[in-house]
């Protein structure tokens, strides 16, 4: 049996509402195995944090500091979109992550990162492997944009897809309150600039409210302005008002993104609220159907929602961070663990590994078969794959009416090199 | 002891996520005090229900609905924007109202809306009086503004408060992960067109992050362009990111809202996001310092979150609904019960009654004294004031993942009126 060797985990790319429970899961796993791993370092800012030597020790967290970090939106050891050079165009990158990797002994490098950032990362520890410095690369799933290849769904995107469909289901009471005298039309714009995942989490609303009138417009279709008014006046002529769920990445048949430049607008109210895509659908009927209009768009707030997490969606960010661990345990190297269903209804889900380049360049859209003939609904399909998504709440602790989070800071372990430029 | 006589309550205005807990109040009140009063009618759409005779019973609501409506966001008998013209223009409204008030017998009127429809609803309750049908009026405090004149503060507004804050400390959470290499600004919109009360309520997010980088926009304060970004300059500088909360109601010092005429924009990305004020402040941060800048606009999403409900608000909705009956028990007319504040720390109210047309022009703005003087943020007796409206949680159910809410229908009474044509 070998010797225990330290560990390095690290998130990079757009965050959820939990993936610090994914560093959780690596964290407690890593420390119930001590013959295999030493000290858990977190590094701050991901690669760069690597490269910085901005490192904390985690194996030394406490119970409770574990617990608030399973609860943490955002990236508790910050995440940097950054992404290395090549070996060829930067070798000194990579000579600095294998000092880096020598000086912490670090054997194990868990990224929690987009697919491009954890091949990268295959790429660093395949370099510090051929300089006589063995290091097996894990790579830990999270997007809310559930565009991730080969696995059911990502860890992220079933708490945004709650957020969506809760935060519609309630803009769907105020506007079924208020249509007979005020707005007909709302909009709601969903993440996603290639795929309308979080778009079709929309239609959810469906299962409250069988009968709402509803158009879903997610990315995967052309914007038919047309066709989309048409239905519009026909929802409002029958039920009174529309809501309606889009993608921000949606385009026009030509592939030019609808936005303001793309429909001629006239809106005379004194306030110009001008789009995103939910703002210039919003002008569109206001001006086309001369009745009131309202849009939101959640921005961040779906991806943050830590007050609105999916019980499912934890569970699967944290058993995303055990089952990381667990395939060093098992020996691989270069794998992402992703999630394959083993029942449905109710939905029975494992991990299984999948080899990080077999992913990398691959984006899952939405599948036809989820999306109605006519582009603006889904199918009863798309309802069985999304409502096991959003299943379950969690119990978030608030203190003086707000949810009890904060920015966590981290002792970093005293730096034993000299310092390196990351940027120009 | 006079005869029970009947009672109608209406929803008139911009909702809140809590106006059906107000309902709740009214009907529960009234049915525990059959001496006084009989049937409770809700009508369907505020005035326009009285109108066109669209009345339910409520006195028949099981306790399953009542504790439905409880949690109902939205209005649950829907609310009209729409006022009745003046006598002089239309007596014939008036002269329908009497019939209808006569044909049910209804002593009371309960009107739960914005200041301008309770007056009105008490003059037509002062011309059945002068037409030979008494009848009492009673208002019902509703508004997420908070701009309801001699009242401490106003149902409803907690509970938007607590989602602005909320949200806004999440998507901070957001932004403190990822600023070293993605979004530095970051703009949340609050609703507010006159005044800035729910944008001060995002400056909450102190108490959970002291040293938050923030800037908190009101509208009583006028947009300086130059002050702003100097602002958002130094804290980028010294904290890394910016978060800032804005009043869509923001305008520039000569009374012209800020919006994407007003600041010249030549942001190059490939997607043009537009404003909304929070829109054009976050293209103004990222054309001037060449940053990456989000923004969000909730919308109705903060007045309908039925999920992110304060207690305390909740509690004030539900009283305001007892107190309004109470009042009518009491014999008075004309009156609006409104919050007063017997101690602070722990915050002790009640709930006292001014005249109507004592609060129907005027409007509460935020005082000098919660805005600091450089405009841009919140004083610590913003925060005493701030914190109590927005404590506590309520449980709400869930059901395949969503808040257990749909729109109500309910059984309306046999018309017993010829039709009356309230739009032309």
């Amino acid at each position: 049996m070998s010797q225990p060797r330290n560990v390095i985990y690290a998130q990079a790319g757009g965050v959820t509402s939990v993936i610090n429970a994914s560093a959780a899961g690596v964290i407690e796993m890593a420390k119930r195995h001590p013959e295999r791993f030493g000290k858990v370092y977190a590094a701050i800012n991901g690669i760069v944090g690597v490269l910085e030597e901005n490192l904390t020790d985690a194996s030394q967290f406490s119970e409770d500091l574990l617990d608030r970090l399973k609860v943490q939106p955002g990236a508790a050891f910050q995440a940097c979109r950054f992404d290395l050079d090549s070996v060829e165009e930067n070798p000194a990158q990579y000579q600095r992550v294998l000092e880096v990797f020598k000086t912490y002994d670090i054997g194990y490098f868990f990224y929690n990162g987009g697919n491009g950032s954890m091949v990268t990362a295959q790429k660093v520890a395949d370099y510090c492997s051929a300089h006589g410095h063995p290091v097996t690369c894990i790579g830990v799933a999270k997007t809310i944009d559930n565009d991730l290849a080969l696995s059911h769904c990502s860890p992220g995107f079933g708490s945004a897809a709650k957020y969506i469909a809760t935060s519609l289901l309630e803009a769907t009471m105020d506007l079924f309150s208020m249509h007979h005298t005020s707005t007909k039309f709302f909009a709601l714009e969903a993440m996603g600039r290639n795929v309308g995942w979080l778009t079709i989490a929309g239609g959810l609303i469906k299962t409250a409210i069988p009968e709402v009138p509803l158009l879903v417009l997610p990315a995967e279709r052309a914007f038919d302005k047309a066709k989309f008014l048409d239905r519009v006046r026909t929802l409002i002529d029958t039920k009174g008002y529309c809501v309606c769920i889009v993608s921000e990445g949606l385009m026009d048949e030509n592939g030019n993104y609808i936005s303001i430049e793309n429909i001629e607008h006239t809106h005379n109210n004194h306030y110009t609220q001008l789009g995103g895509v939910a703002h210039t659908l919003s002008n569109l009927v206001a001006d086309t159907f001369n009745c009131k209009t309202h849009s939101a768009v959640p921005d961040y707030l779906q991806r943050s929602a830590s007050h609105l997490v999916s019980e499912t969606d934890w569970e699967m960010a944290y058993r995303a961070g055990k089952a990381a661990v667990q395939a060093a345990l098992d020996g691989l190297h270069g794998v992402l663990p992703v999630i394959e269903v083993i029942d449905t209804l109710p939905l029975v889900w494992r991990y299984k590994n999948v080899k990080l380049v077999d992913v990398a360049d691959l984006e899952k859209s939405v599948p036809d078969e989820f999306i109605t003939e006519d582009g603006m609904d889904i199918t009863p399909a798309a309802i069985e794959y999304l409502l096991p998504l959003i299943k379950g709440e969690r119990t978030l602790q608030y203190r003086n009416g707000l949810p009890n989070i904060h920015p966590m800071c981290f002792d970093l372990v005293t730096k034993q090199l000299p310092p390196f430029k990351v940027f120009k």
